[in-house]
Parts: C-alpha cells; structure tokens; sequence
C-alpha cells in the first residue's frame, strides 16, 4: 500500500459540464435550509439543464490534438440534449489560436439526439474547438405554439409569447431592439385567431429573436479540443531517398553539386521531397565495412548513420558532400524544382562524435568505464551510441537536440525524417515538436518507427505529422484491405498519418526479391494510389534492385548504407516513367490526395485487388494484381453508390498510366492484369453528362 | 463571436500523465543554456518513460462510475508501453474510499501492449482506481543478462548487476537489506561462468529485489476511476407492483393491513421487492375518473401519481391505506417474508398539493396568474402540476425534494421507483442520489424513463442503479438478440443495469393482448432470464388480464391506475405456480444472477430463440418460442465452447420448469415448443462426470 495523491482529477472533472467560468462559489446547502444533514455541495448553478456527451473527433479524450492541413473541412459531432421536451440550441465554438474570440456555428440534428455541425481551417497552427448548448425558452414557445388547436390555449400562449419577446428585446443591441420591442407590441395586439398565428410564427422576426438567445444557463463543454493544422505537404507528398555520396560519376564520392545534376531527374518523376540520409561527418572508430563487416577496410566510407567524427556532429557536413555553400545550393535548386529537401534526423552518436568527450553524462557507462554502446542482447550495433534520456543532465540534452533542429531550419530545412524515433524518450518528442512548430508551424517530421502498433500511434499522438507504415510487408489482397481499411477509417485517422514505401535502405522484402518487374510496378502503385504520401529508395526501386545480402535477408546486398554505388539511370527497363505517369495522376486527381475515401470493392478473385478513392466529383478506381508471377482475370462487384454511377448508365474508365478509355456499366466488369505487361490499372472515373454518342462528352 | 473562456482543462490535460504528485516547478529551459529562444517550458520531469494509455473500464472517461456489486470483480486493462525494449513494470492501484492508502496489485501483460489486473469489491461505497507503471532497471537487466552469450559481455553485465542490486538493497528496509547487499556481493564475487550465471539469476534473491523497485520516474495516470458498489439486490432483484388499495375484498379500499395478508402469496411466488405505486393522498382538484374521464364521479378514487391533497403530500399517506404505524407494520411484515417495500417517487403535484400553496415559486405561471399543468401540446394533463426546476428558488425546491427522499429512508425505505426521472432536471439527480448514497449506501433507485437512449442512459450514469429498457416493445427473436446482446455486452454494460418488464399498470403490449397464455408465459420466461432484474405488475400479469381500453391503446381497460380492482387468485389458471418455479430457478442458479455472461445461440427456426447464461460452473440454457399463436420445431445450433461441453460427450439437460431430464449431444438437439404448452424451456446443463451409465452422475 502507497499513500494516496493529492486531490485526482476525477473530483474535478465528475459534474465539471456544469460549471461555467463566470460563477461563484455556492453557499453549502445546509446554509440555505437550516438542515442537520451532513448534505452534498449543490452545483454553483442547478439550472443548466442542457448535456453535452461524446464529442468527435477528439483523440485519447483530447489529450491530443487531431491533425489536418490548409483548407481541409473539421467535422465535429457531440450528442446533446435535455430533460423533458424543450427544445435545445447547440452550437459549435472554435477558434484558431490567433484569435481570442470564438467563432460560433449552429449544429444541426442528426438523428439519436447527435448533432453536427464543421468549420473549414485555413491557416497553419493550432485551432480550439468545443460545443455550447442550451434549453432556449424562445424557440421551445414557438415550436409548442405550433401543434397548439384550443382557441384558449392559443390566446393565453400568445401572451406568454409576448414576454418572451419582450426579453429578447432587452437583450437585444442595436437595430434588432426596435423591431423586437414592435413585434412583441403587435403580438399582444393582434385580436383574431388567425393574426395571432400568423405574428407569433413570424419568420423574419423570429429570425431576429433568435440572434439574442437566452444563454443564461447555457452548458460550455469544460474541454477544448485541438486541432494542429498543417500545411498541404504533409497530407500529400511523394518522397525521393538517395545517398547524395552515390551521386558521383566514375566511382567518385558524391557531392551536394551532383545531386543538384540529378534534380531534373527526380522531378521529372514527379516527386516533391528529395530526402538524404544523415550528411554529417561519419565515425571513424569501430567504422562498419562494406556489407556491415564489423571492421572496415582502408577507404570504406562507413554508416552514415554512425554519426560524428573530429570534423563535427549533427551540425557539421560530411567534407565529401560539400561545405555548407554547397548545401545552401542544393536547398535553393531543389526548391526551384519544386523540390524539398528533407534532412534524416537520427540521435545518436559514433563513438568519435565530439559530444562523446564534451558531454559524457549524456551516455551511459559500462563498469569498465566504457561508453555503452546499442544493444539488444544478443545483438551489438559496437559503433553506435544512444544517448541516455535518464541523465541527470536531460534538460541540457534536450536543449541540444533541438538545437539541432534549430540549426537546420536556419538553413531553411522544414522536413526531418526522424530515425527510430520509439529509442528515445516519448516526452522529449513531445516537447521537441511542439516548440518547433511554435516557431515553424510549417515543419514536418516523418516517424521512422517500425515497431508494434502502440508505439507507432503514440509517436503519431505527440506530434510526427507522418509515419512510416507495415506496408512494406502488406502483400495479399487481405492483407492490404485490413490494413488500409483500418489506416482510413480507423481511430488513428485523425492524428496517424501513413508515409507508405515499397523499399528503404533497410528493407528489400521477399516479394520485390522474387517478384520481378511485376512486383515492383504493382507495389509503388499500391504505395501510390493507396496513400496520399508515399515514398521510394531510389534509385534502387525503379532500377529493380533486387538482391539480397544473403538468402532470407531484408538487407540489400553491397548496400549504399556501407559503400558507394554507381547506377545506370539511362537503363531501357527503368521504372522512372511509369513512376512520372503515376504522379501525374496523383497530382491530377484530389481523389488521392487525401487517405480519407478509400473503398474496397469485392471482386471474384482473391489475387485482384479493387478500390475507389473519391473527393467529391473526383473518382479514382484502382485495380492491382498482387500476384507477381501469374496473369489474373475475373469480375469486379463495383459497389455503384460509392462510385456514384448509375446502374444503368455507362461510364468511361480513363487508365491513366496507358492512357487507354474501357466503356463499363454496372457493378461486373471483366479485367485481366498481367505482371508481365501491366499488373494494374488507375482508372480515372468520367460519367456520361449529355450522351451516348461520343466519349468527348465524359467528365 | 464570444469572449474565450479563461484556460480550458485541456491546456492541464496536455503532458498532464507525466507529472507527478512530488515534483517541484522546473526551470524554464531557457535558463538551462541561456539560449535566445522563446523556448516551451519542459515537463517537470523529462524522465518519466513509461507511457499510460486507454484505461478501460471508464464511463466519458471517467467522468462517471461504473457499477458493482458486493463481491464483483473490477477487471483493469491499460495500454502500458515505453521506448525502446526495456522491462516495464505495472500496477493496478485501488482502493476503498474509507481507506487512505492504495493497493497495489500488479498487472500481467497481454498480447499487444496490454495489461490486465483486477480486484474484488468487497464493499458497499466508492472505490477508486489508476494505474502506474515504470521502466524497471533491475527488471531489465536481469531479463538481458538472460540472453547474453559472450563471456565478457557476461562478466561485465555481473558487475552492472550488482550495482543495480545494491541499489535495491539501499532501498530496502527491515529484513530485506541484508540478504539482499549479501546477494550483491556473491554476485561480485563469484568467477566460473557458471557461478556467475546462477547468482545473477537466483529466483528467490530476485524476488526480493523486486520488492524494492526504484520508481522514482514511475508514471502515474492522473484520472482515478471509481466504482459504485451496491448491494446485491442492485444486480439480482424480482419485483413485483400492486396497488394497494385494490387488496381490499367486498369492493372495499384496500390498506396496508390487507397488504400484508398478501404477502405470503407474493412471497411464495418468489418475489423479493414489492413496489407500490404512491401511497400518499390524492388530489381532489381535477381528479380524473374511471378510464381517464376527464371529470370524476362522486366516489371515485383518482389516480395514485395525482400527488397531494389538503391531508398533505409527499411525506403523508393516504389516510385509506392506513397510517404511519400501518405502513411500519407493512415493511416489517414485507421484511419478515424477505420482502423489502419500493416506494414510488413521483415529484410532481395535484393542484390542491400543499407545496402549491406555500411555495408557488416553485411552479411556473401562466400569463393569467393560474398554474402552468403539465402539457406537451396538443396534449395536456391539467390534474398534474410540474415543478419548474429553472425556480430562482431551485435551491431549496432541490433540498425538499431531497427532504421526501430522507423522510422515507427514516422509515427504512431503501428502493426508489422513480416516476419519470426524465422530466427533472439531470444535474437535480446527480446531487440528490449521490447526497442520498453518502449516507444510504444501500439505497437503490430503478428510473423509470421509456424515452430516448440517451437520455435512458444519462440517468443511469448519473446514479440511477437500476432502469427500465425497451423489453416490452422486443418480442421478434431478431429484436430480443440485438437489444439484450447490446445491454450485456454493449459500452452500457458498466452502469446501466436493465430491469425487464413485460407489463405495467401503463404497458399492456399487442403481444399480450392478442397472444394469450402462450405469450404471457414467454415473456415472463424472457423477462427472468435474459435480466438478472425484472418485474410485474399484478396480479393484472398472473391472471392474464388482456383487455386494452380501446383498439391500438396499451392502457388496461378499467385501469387501477382510476379505479379499485378486485382479483381473484385462486383462479386455476393463473400462472402463480410457474411464476414460482422460475423465481426458484433463478434463486438456484448464479448464471441468471447476473446480465453478464449472456450468449445467443443460433436456431434454424425464427421463431425459437435460444440463449445461454453463464457463471462459472453453472449454465442455463434457454429456448423460447417467441411465436405465441403455433407450436414451432427445429434444430439448435449450440455454441459448446461457451457451454463448456465437448462435442463428442453427452451432457443432460435438466428443465427447471417441468423437472424434465433431457440427453443431449453436440451442437445440434431437436426442440419443439408449442404456446399451448410450454412455449419456454429453462435448462440446467449438467455435465457428465463419471461414466454414461447414470444420470446421478451428472453435476
């Protein structure tokens, strides 16, 4: 048994959706009737007769915020309602963190006393919402006044018609007292039946009380909930990974200026973030060799994850990629490309990185007095040290590591692909972020997690605006139906962002290993078409690379991660055009900008894979044969509604990476994809507006 | 626009998980490293790990308590994770509010990052319950040292082991610290692989070590949950309603006296709550007659829930039924038959009721100065006057209202039927039921509120023990199957506890109407065994009574709520008897105790709906034939993993109704109930212990 706490939060919150801030303290209730019981504190106020329950969306119960981009709509639902049948007036408050008055939206009923109403975030930053309700006298008057018949009964609520309007009045500021105060005269004026009706039931004064509501007694839910808003990028992006030391010709190391050669290449495929694993010096002590030898032969270039040498650390750049003019070039080309380029921030330290002498305490220590370097027993990784988030000194390292990001953002950097973020402590993120985004709400940072599902979440909760995803290892058509299923209509949609990638430096999975050109085309359109933000290694992917370190190895073999490499980008069988076709698409069709939208459509066989995504009129059909070794044919079940055609109308399917029109009507519609030509489709759905004669006249 | 409200609680959510109770205000980072930056404030403590996520049980988070009763089990998850792949240790901490220190009872992991633990209730009253975890040093080391190989690594993992074990032993107090600095320094000194191997992980010493955790960054989840705990007859109850004033013979006013000779027929149906309709004086003004005429003929009685006359209201008895000594007389009596006496709390008043007069604050007023009825246009109810729970004077109208509740509890009234609880005010019953509890633990309030799910719902969670459901208006096996499925296993499951009535003085259902002694039969059979609570309004029910006022109408023709009735008991018809042995069967088994443990069989007849109940050992299965005008047939289709039978085994079935004994086995059994007969069967399933030859064998 432990002591208890203080005083828990449960206190405050049980009955808290009463409270509101402008009210004193209650007399104690025995002080108002004299009574010998010992009887519970009142509420400051007993009149607030209106609930509020269940507000959506709100993560961990607002513990988090919910994340959207520029210009995207927040849909807010919360059940509310009262005793007995008064009527109810429910309102959606919300602000942007800017403001310091409340926007108020009218929520409109649902069925199953839910209301809903939304409000559109144009700016980045955070917003605050909640909802506000309240019993109003003046609309429940009215609504009764309606179903009234007695010819007494309609005359004597009149009356108290009148002094509900009169109240109104009172309220009232402005132009609205005048003709509130009339209208209330002439209610109680009217003598015949069907002129009191017809005043009472006024719709353009009614529609003039109805802007000085009552509100005295109105419940405010005690939580606000936040929505972090950013900007278009982090919702859709297509992300390019090079080794920028990979870019020389000749065998030569890579420079900064070499990649700027390789610009129009990359956006010439379309992508709009060009990432690079860490450019810092690399450790030279217990430096790995070429395919991850534990010791490094002479003129092996090592990890550049085993970040630090004498040159520097986190800040500093490797001397064979350019000094920081070189840098400053690259971001300011890049950018004229309409290219970003996103930094690899990884926290952790070679064992010559100079924070290893300058602050010790920040690492742990064996009881030789040796640096402890990463480990998972039995597993060693001797070249690498992790900080230690339980030293005495956190705060300092703390401020360090986010001077890191501090640095870089200086330099204009606003996108960090964050290494194994679930190594280091989650309220370092959580601090980390939020400053960083106070000062750059335009910074975007890409979780590098691939862990068990909780963790991954988490990151996402305290701030990663994306995530790398398992779809890497999502093959079968089950496989990728669950899981995109749940990454689009599951709780984590609004704050768990996918990044989805067929390939990374450190994953060469079995299906690309054995699966050919097939697998590779149907794999980056899945990654394509199934998630607004996507990413590639090249250009490893759309040169097919595709042999392991050794049988049952994930690990490309002679990987870019130990040694250099030299590749043809001019090869015949390049992926890189169909890959250019493919974000054309994307960038043509809001349908797949967004994760919201998915829909999986059955089809009749369990090799093709069939789903719609739509935004508004914009309707994107996708058919994949996920087996990579066999043409696959059979019959969709296209659910009509979600595509928004007519059973009996025809449409035409524009595929958008051959360009080829299909007529199709109704749900069945045959298909035959073959890895060897083109193992999947992007449909673009165009309805018939006039026509049967001519496919001209599709949309 | 509106002003913002001063900071939200969500600004005091936000990080709120990793502040403990201990901790001091931190530097602001700024002046950790004199940097420039506006930087946001750290937690006061950067180095709590463990993360805390998704407590379940929690009503709205919290915001309400669930509900047990004595001697249930609180089962505790949590999603409970830290960074990187360190050992957590978690724990669920509890206690009763009369204790001022926590238990603390560790949580065992399950799949997924979840945790499990529980603890029983042992009490009547609050308890509350968190949990915390932390990432466990020793835990980890201990669970690495297991997994090391190099014999170096070993060596020098010993050392750091030993300082985590002296660490422990600094900790420890009393008996522990010697055994366990001796176990430091054995480990120390031990040289052979072997010997080191064996100290480190010596099982006993280990325990030890783990009783002296190091939690100094141990996270505490802020919210405490709590849990109402009633009494028994809060889950488990069987009520039956009279109107006491027809237990008169020779058309007489009935009294308490009569009452009372009535008891020993109630009680030998098994009933252990005898609910009275109210028992206080009748108003006289606007007193409604026979069948609800509007206007009464001399003579007649009026109705029970037109409260309050010039001999007083709430706290006076009707001077017909007897006076205060006959009512002590009647709960004693009840009591001594093991019955307890529920009054019914209707607040609202007849217009000669006493509050009239003396508090017309109290009520609202209509513009000609007379007394606003009741109404919900175009229907009104001028007999009945509304308290105005928006009074400037709410104060004490709460307090008197309270005061009635208090006079009863004096007289040892416990159970509380209250009369339309959705017509009041929410926030009046979440003060008056808990004010109540505080000093009446034992007080049980059954809600009486056929309105929408919500609100049925709000008062459940607001205190109300028990409510009334939808049950009379489910008759289809499709409708019972999604509506008790729903309360046994949906979110309500934790505070709404249904109390199922087929019929009540305002309820006389089609299905009862029309369907004869086939459909009484069924629904008292659904009614006792699908809830653990469940009621009749007699002996309108026993005796079949059938006739509505008028076509489409569900009142009773010549209703008790208007008008004495006389019944005659001893009619050979009555369903008495079965009514008894159902009442027994529930008494004997702890499977209809209960609403958990409910499951639904699938029949290959929709008219045959069949369920089991569960509660350990004991299984009650039951088949109703929910059609009462043909005999129906078919196949069951038992789920024998929930019944706990093997397949291959036969298992007895034993009917509690006729005695019957049935052989059964595997999933599918033939069944045929006909609503001339027995249209229900209540089974014991009794497993075979011992051999096939005889049935004695089975349990």
């Amino acid at each position: 048994m432990t002591k208890r706490n203080a005083p828990a939060r449960t206190l405050a919150k049980q009955g808290a959706d009463t409270i509101r801030a402008s009210e004193t303290n209650p007399p104690v209730a025995s002080e108002l009737a004299g009574s010998a019981l010992d009887i519970r504190a009142m509420p400051a106020e007993g009149r607030v007769r209106a609930v509020i329950e269940n507000i959506a969306p709100a993560v961990d119960d607002g513990r988090f915020p919910i994340k959207r981009t520029v210009g995207e709509e927040v849909v807010v639902e919360a059940d509310c309602f009262t005793d007995g049948h008064d009527a109810l007036i429910c309102l959606l408050r919300w602000r942007h963190e800017s403001e310091s008055d409340w926007h108020e939206t009218p929520m409109r009923s649902l069925p199953n006393d839910r209301w809903q109403a939304s409000f559109r975030v144009e700016s980045m930053g955070r917003y605050r919402y909640t909802v506000v309700a309240w019993v109003d006298a003046f609309l429940s008057w009215q609504r009764d006044f309606r179903r009234r018949v007695e010819e007494a009964d309609i005359r004597i609520a009149a009356l108290a018609g009148v002094e509900l309007i009169e109240q109104a009045a009172a309220r009232a500021t402005g132009d609205d007292r005048a003709p509130l105060a009339a209208w209330a005269a002439r209610l109680q004026r009217e003598q015949s039946m069907a002129a009191i009706q017809a005043c009472a039931l006024d719709a353009e004064a009614t529609m003039l009380a109805l802007r000085h509501p009552d509100r005295q007694w109105q419940c405010v839910w005690p939580d606000e909930y936040v929505v972090w808003v950013d900007r278009e990028l982090a919702r859709f992006s297509a992300w390019y990974e090079l080794f920028p030391r990979s870019a020389g010709d000749n065998g030569n190391h890579g420079t900064f200026d070499d990649v700027i050669e390789r610009l129009p290449y990359i956006a010439g495929m379309g992508f709009d973030v060009l990432y690079l694993p860490p450019i810092h010096p690399v450790g030279r002590v217990r430096r790995k060799g070429r395919n991850n030898q534990l010791v490094a032969a002479p003129g092996d270039v090592g990890s550049p994850w085993a970040i630090g040498a004498e040159e520097g650390g986190h800040k500093a750049i490797h001397p064979q990629l350019g000094d920081l003019e070189a840098f400053r070039r690259l971001v300011a080309a890049a950018r004229s490309h309409g290219i970003e380029i996103a930094l690899d921030i990884a926290y952790q330290c070679a064992p010559d990185h100079p924070y290893v002498a300058e602050h010790p305490a920040w690492y742990r220590h064996r009881p030789d007095g040796s640096v402890q370097y990463a480990e998972n027993p039995p597993k060693k990784y001797q070249d690498i040290y992790p900080f230690n988030f339980e030293t005495d000194d956190w705060r300092n390292l703390w401020l360090e590591l986010r001077d890191v990001l501090e640095y870089w953002l200086r330099e204009g950097i606003r996108i960090f692909r964050v290494d194994n973020p679930h190594t280091k402590a989650f309220p370092f993120w959580e601090w980390a972020i939020d400053d960083v985004r106070r000062n750059y709400p335009d910074a975007i940072f890409l979780a590098e997690a691939f862990t068990r599902p909780k963790v991954m979440h988490r990151l996402a909760k305290l701030g990663f605006t994306q995530s790398y995803t398992y779809f890497a290892w999502r093959n079968t058509k089950q496989e990728l139906t669950e899981y995109f299923t749940e990454l689009a209509l599951g709780p984590g949609r609004e704050y768990f962002r996918p990044n989805v990638w067929p390939n990374t430096p450190d994953i060469l999975t079995e299906h690309l290993q054995f699966g050919g050109r097939g697998a590779f085309i149907a794999r980056i359109v899945l990654a394509a078409t199934l998630a607004a933000s996507y990413g590639i290694y090249g250009p490893a992917f759309e040169l097919m690379e595709a042999t392991p370190r050794e049988p049952g190895s994930e690990e490309y073999l002679d990987s870019e991660k130990y040694q250099l490499r030299q590749w043809d980008l001019s090869r015949d069988d390049s992926l890189a055009e169909l890959i250019a076709r493919l974000n054309q698409a994307r960038r043509a069709n809001p349908a797949l900008q967004s994760d919201r939208g998915l829909h999986f459509h059955p089809t009749d066989n369990d090799s093709l894979l069939c789903y719609s995504k739509t935004s508004a009129d914009n309707v994107v059909l996708v058919l994949v044969n996920v087996d990579p070794y066999h043409a696959q044919s059979g019959w969709t079940e296209l659910d009509l509604e979600v595509l928004g055609v007519e059973p009996e109308r025809p449409f035409q399917m524009h595929e958008l990476l051959s360009g080829a029109r299909y007529l199709w009507q109704g749900s069945r519609n045959f298909v035959r994809l073959d890895p060897a030509g083109a193992p999947a489709h992007v449909f673009r759905l165009r309805r018939k507006v006039r026509s049967e004669r001519d496919f001209d006249y599709f949309l």
